[in-house]
C-alpha cells in the first residue's frame, strides 16, 4: 500500500524530514503547514525538492475552524482558504485537512456545517483541490466520525470528502463499525496512530503520547481493516505527535515509523484475509516464529579476564578458543557465553550480542530485510558458519541462527583446546535485561515484536536511588525467551558518558539448585553483590519464612520473591564494566522478576 | 513550625538523604520503608545518623493494606506489624502511618475497620508507638478523609489517630472544611504535596506528578490553616513523589523543599492571621514587594566586541568602562546593559546576570537569607555601590538595589570616560527569556514567585525544531519585569555540553517605533535575524494585513502577532555566543510575546 507520514512526526527543519522520509522508503508526507512557514525554501522548492527525492506531497494540513460559523465569520474563512489553496498550487498539491472546529464554532447544526463546507468545497474545486473533513476529539460540536460523516453526506459535493483519524476515534472509544456505512471513494485520506492506555484528558494525550501503530493499546489492525474493507486505496498515512519522536534524530525516528507501517501492512493482511485478497499491494512479512531458545551471550571487553574468572567460580567450563579470533566460550548447561576481544580496545565488559535459535533462519533474515532492519556483521572465514545478524536501537547485536536438531550448535565446533562440558546447576539463560537510552525504547519493543515476534508482557516502574526505571519485558510465547528492557532515567542517560555506568545490563541463568551454586561458588572464592541486612528483617516479616531459611538465604546474599504461582530465589555477581549477572532458581510456575528486589540491587550497585 | 520530608522526595541512599535534608534545614523526617530495607546500615545507625544530624524520625510509612480485611488476614496483618513495630522500636521511631486498604480489602464496614485499626493501636500501644490512619486517594472502600476520620473515631484508642494528607483530599476534589471537626490532638500527622491540575488517572498523577507546595494548583494555602486553625502543631511534612526530583542532587532538592515549606509557612500565616496570632512559630517572611523595574541586563564574555557592535547599530550609546573592572555600560532609554569581560576566560557571550530594582532591598535580602537562597558575590570596593544578589537555579546571578528617586542609578557613576545618553527609540528592557535545564525549572519558578513576588502567568508549548519548549512567564504585579523561562527538551540540555547551544537566552528592549529602529540600523550595517517568506504569506492571510504593511515587514524581517487587545511588532538580532536581543513595539494592550512567532525564529535560529 501506499505509505506516508506527516511531517510533524520527526525533527529537524522541513528539508531535513523530507529526506529522512525517502531515505526510510515513504512513498509521500503530509505537510504540516508550520514546518513549511519555518522553512526557508519557497513553496516551488519544497516541491522540487519531495519530487527529487520520490515523495509525494499527500497532503496540507491543517486547516482549522471552518464551519458552524455565522456567514461573517465565514467571509473570513473563504479569504482565508483561498490564501492557502494559491499556496497548495505553488506545492503542486490537491488534498487539504480541515478539522472540526474547536475555537470559534457558534451554531451547532449539521446543515449549515454542511453547507459552509460544500461552498468551501466549490471554492477548492477552482484550484483543483479536496477537502477532507476530520472530527477532532474536542471538537466543540463535531467530536465524532459519525457526525462528521453525515455532515459530508449532506454536504454533498465531490470535493468534500472524510479525513478517519485513528487517535482521534479510538481515544473516544467511538464504535469503527459505521467505517463500513463510508463509500471508500468518499474517503479521502487516512491518518494513523496508536497510544497507551492513559486516561488523562483527550488534548493531552494526543499532543505529546501518541505512537506509532503497533506501540500503543489501540486495535489499529482492526482500525485498518475497516478501512481496507470499505474501498479505500488511498495512502495509510502517520501523524505521532510524540515528544521524543520531536527530540531524535529524524532519519532514525521516521526508520522506526517506516518499520512500524510494515508491521501494521503485514498484521492486517493476517487479520482481513478476505479484504486483503484482492490487493497485492497489502502483504504479509515472511513467515517466522519466534526463537526457539537463546543460542548465546556475548561479553564484549578488551580484557575479558575478570568475567572469565566469575564464571569458572559459578561452574562454566571453558570450552576453548575460536580458531581464527580472540574469542572464547564458556558453557554451563545450555547456558553459552563467548567472550570476546576483537575491536574491543578501551572497552570494559560489556554485554554486546545475543544469539537466538530459530526454526527458519532464512525467513527471519527475509523478515529483517523487509523491515529494513539495519544489518550486524560478522567476518567469517570460509569453513566457518556464517552467523546472520542485525543492531538493535541500543546497539546491542542480536543474531540468529537455525537450531540444531540436537546436541550444540554447529559453531561450538570452531572452540579449540577447551575443556570437556561438565556437571553443573546451571540449566540455560533465564532472561537478559538490556538498558535502553529513554529515546530509544519504542524503537527497541518493536524491533522485538515485529522482527522476533516476541510480546510485550508487563511493564513495571522499578525505583531506584537515581530515579524511577521502567522495565517492561519481552517473551516468546514458548518462554525460552525473556528480555526485560530497562529504560534509564535521562539523568542517567546523561552522566554515561564519564560517569560510572549506574545501569548495567545483564544476563540471569537458571539453575537447578541455586542456594548449593551460592555455596558451591563462594568454596571457590566467588563474592556476591551483598544485599542488606534490613532486606532479610523485611521478607521475613512479609512472608513470614522459618527462621533457618532467612538465615540461609541472608547468609548467601540471596534475594527471595513468591507469588500465587511460585518462588523465585536467586543472587547477583558484582558489576564488571557494565555488566553484571544473575543466578536464578524459580519453583513452581513463578514467571516474574523479583521486582521487589530490584530497587534494593539498584543501591547496593550504586554503593560498590 | 516543626518541619519534616519524606525520604522518598529526594534522591541518592537513605544516608546519602539524610544527610541532604539536614543539610538544608528540615527537623525532621519521615523513613520511606523501601530506603530503610535497601540501606546497607542497620535501624541502629540510621537512628544514631539522624540523631547526629540532628533530624527526628517522624513517620515510619508505610503500612499497607491494614484493615477491611476477613479475621484470618488481619492475623496476617498483626503478625506483620508486630515485626515492623520491633523495627522501629531499633530505630526509636513511634509514630507509623497506615494507609487505607487498596489491595485486599473485603469488608466494607466501618465497624469492623475500626475494630481492626483498634486491635492493632493495642498492640502498637505496648510498644510505645502510634498509628497514623490515612485514606489513600484510591483506597478500595476508604478514599475520603472524611469516612478515615469517622472510622478513627470508632476506634477510640488514643493510638490511633489521622494523617492528613493534601494530594489524597485535593486531588479528589474533597471539600477540607471538614477538617474543623477533627480535634488538633487527633492529627497525628500532616503530609504536604502540590501538584499540576491535571485530568487523569489519581494513582499515575500522584506518583509521577506531584510538587512542592506552591508549585503546583492546589490551595495549600487553604488547607494548611485550616489544619493549623483545628489545633494540630506536629510537623508540616513534604511527601512529593515526582520523577524529576528522583534524579536530581538530592542536596539541592532538599534545599528546594525546604523553601517550599517556608514560603507556604508565610502564606498561611498572611491568609489567616486570627489562627497563626497564637503561633510565632509560624512566621511570615520580611515583607518585600515585587521589583519595579529592570536595573540592567549583564552579558558577559571574553570579548564582549561583537556585542557591542550591536549595540551600537540599535541606537545604544556606549557610557564608559567601570573604574575598577573591566565592565562597559551601554544604555539606551531606561535600558542598560552592561558587558563583563571579567572572569570570564574562554566564555562566549551569555546573559549572566540581570539586575532588579526595589523599593527596599534591605527587606529583599532579610528574605533570600530566610529563603536560604546561595547568594551571589560581587567584588566592591571602598566608595562603590555595594550589590546584593543570589544565584538563581539555572545559575543566571540576580541582584537587587534600591530603586533611585529619579534618574540613573548612583552605580552608573562608577561608568568613566562615556559618552552622553543621547535620544533613542528603545525605551526599556521589555522582558527577558532564560533558558533553563529541565530538572530546576520548579525549583526556578518558586526562587522567582517566593524571592521576588513574582506571579506565574501562563505556561505554552513552542514547538521549536529539536523538540517542544515549554515557556512559562513570570511577571511582576505593574508589568516591569516579564521573564519567560523556557525549558529546554532533554535532548538539548544533553548536547549544550560540546555542541551548540541550540535554546539561546535572550533580553528583548521595548521601543517606539521598531520600523523606524530596524531602518536605521540596517543603515548601521546591522542584519537581523532572516525569517521566511512563507511566514509572510501566512501572516498575510491570518491576520488579513494589507501589502504594503506586509512588504514592510518582510523588508525588515519583522515579526508581527495581533490579540484582541492589540498588536505586536518584533524583530531578532543573530544568536553571538548563547545569547540574542530583541526588538519590540506593544500596540494597545497586547501583552503576549508572538508565540505564533517562536517556532519560525527556532528554525531560522537553527539554520544560522
Amino acid at each position: 500500500m501506499k505509505t506516508s507520514i506527516a511531517t510533524v512526526c520527526v525533527s529537524g527543519t522541513l528539508a531535513d524530514k523530507l529526506h529522512a522520509c525517502a531515505a526510510a522508503g515513504f512513498d509521500g508526507v503530509e505537510i504540516f503547514e508550520p514546518d513549511l512557514l519555518a522553512a526557508p525554501e519557497s513553496p516551488e522548492e519544497i516541491a522540487a525538492l519531495a519530487a527529487r527525492l520520490g515523495l509525494s506531497l499527500d497532503l496540507y494540513q491543517p486547516m482549522r475552524d471552518v464551519e458552524g460559523v455565522d456567514e461573517e465569520a465565514f467571509a473570513a474563512v473563504l479569504r482565508r482558504a483561498e490564501a492557502k489553496f494559491r499556496l497548495m498550487r505553488r506545492l503542486g498539491m490537491d488534498l487539504v485537512l480541515c478539522c472540526s472546529n474547536v475555537a470559534t464554532a457558534t451554531v451547532d447544526d449539521d446543515a449549515v456545517s454542511a453547507s459552509q463546507l460544500r461552498r468551501l468545497g466549490e471554492l477548492a474545486e477552482g484550484y483543483g483541490i479536496r477537502i477532507a473533513f476530520e472530527a477532532l476529539a474536542w471538537g466543540r460540536y463535531v467530536d465524532d466520525y459519525r457526525r462528521a460523516w453525515r455532515i459530508v453526506e449532506l454536504a454533498d459535493h465531490p470535493a468534500v470528502g472524510i479525513c478517519l483519524d485513528s487517535f482521534h476515534m479510538l481515544s473516544r472509544g467511538h464504535d469503527p463499525a459505521a467505517i463500513a456505512d463510508i463509500p471508500g471513494d468518499r474517503i479521502f485520506f487516512v491518518q494513523l496512530a496508536d497510544a497507551p492506555l492513559l486516561s488523562m484528558d483527550v488534548l493531552s494525550w494526543s499532543r505529546h503520547h501518541r505512537l506509532f501503530p503497533g506501540e500503543g493499546g489501540f486495535d489499529l489492525v482492526d482500525f485498518t481493516a475497516r478501512i481496507v474493507a470499505a474501498g479505500y486505496t488511498g495512502p495509510w498515512s502517520l501523524e505521532v505527535f510524540n515528544d521524543t519522536f520531536r527530540q531524535t534524530d529524524p532519519r532514525r525516528t521516521a526508520l522506526h515509523a517506516r518499520r512500524s507501517l510494515r508491521w501494521l501492512e503485514d498484521a492486517v493482511a493476517r487479520y482481513a484475509p478476505d479484504a486483503t485478497v484482492s490487493r497485492p499491494d497489502i502483504a504479509m512479512l515472511p513467515d517466522s516464529a519466534a526463537p526457539s531458545d537463546v543460542d548465546f551471550v556475548e561479553i564484549t571487553a578488551e580484557d575479558t579476564s575478570s568475567v572469565e574468572e566469575l564464571l569458572a567460580q559459578l561452574g562454566f567450563t571453558p570450552r576453548g578458543r575460536h580458531r581464527t579470533k580472540p574469542v572464547t566460550l564458556w558453557t554451563a548447561g545450555e547456558a553459552r557465553v563467548i567472550l570476546n576481544e576483537q575491536h574491543a580496545r578501551g572497552q570494559a565488559p560489556r554485554l554486546a550480542a545475543i544469539g537466538f535459535e530459530v526454526d527458519d533462519a532464512e525467513a527471519v533474515d527475509l523478515r529483517m530485510h523487509d523491515l529494513r532492519v539495519p544489518r550486524a556483521y560478522r567476518r567469517t572465514y570460509a569453513s566457518e558458519e556464517r552467523l546472520d545478524g542485525a543492531v538493535a536501537p541500543d546497539g546491542t547485536e542480536i543474531y540468529w541462527a537455525q537450531a540444531a536438531d540436537e546436541g550444540d550448535p554447529a559453531w561450538v565446533r570452531e572452540f579449540e583446546h577447551g575443556e570437556p562440558p561438565r556437571e553443573s546447576p546451571v540449566l540455560a539463560v533465564d532472561h537478559i535485561s538490556l538498558t535502553q537510552p529513554w529515546q530509544v525504547v519504542e524503537e527497541s519493543t518493536l524491533f522485538y515484536t515485529a522482527g522476533f515476534a516476541l510480546s510485550l508482557d508487563s511493564r513495571t516502574d522499578v525505583p531506584g536511588p537515581q530515579g524511577l526505571v521502567e522495565s517492561r519485558v519481552l517473551t516468546a510465547p514458548n518462554g525460552a525467551i525473556r528480555i526485560p528492557l530497562n529504560v534509564a532515567p535521562p539523568i542517567l542517560a546523561e552522566r554515561g558518558g564519564d560517569g560510572p555506568t549506574v545501569l548495567p545490563q545483564h544476563a540471569a541463568f537458571r539453575c537447578t539448585d541455586v542456594r548449593a551454586l551460592a555455596r558451591a561458588a563462594r568454596t571457590r572464592g566467588f563474592r556476591p553483590l551483598e544485599m542488606p541486612a534490613n532486606y532479610y528483617d523485611d521478607i521475613a516479616a512479609r512472608f513470614d519464612l522459618a527462621d533457618a531459611f532467612v538465615d540461609e538465604l541472608r547468609d548467601l546474599h540471596l534475594g527471595y520473591d513468591r507469588d500465587s504461582a511460585g518462588e523465585y530465589l536467586h543472587f547477583y555477581t558484582r558489576t564488571i564494566g557494565e555488566v553484571f549477572l544473575e543466578f536464578v532458581e524459580r519453583i513452581g510456575d513463578y514467571a516474574g522478576f523479583a521486582a521487589g528486589t530490584a530497587p534494593v540491587r539498584l543501591t547496593a550497585q550504586r554503593g560498590r
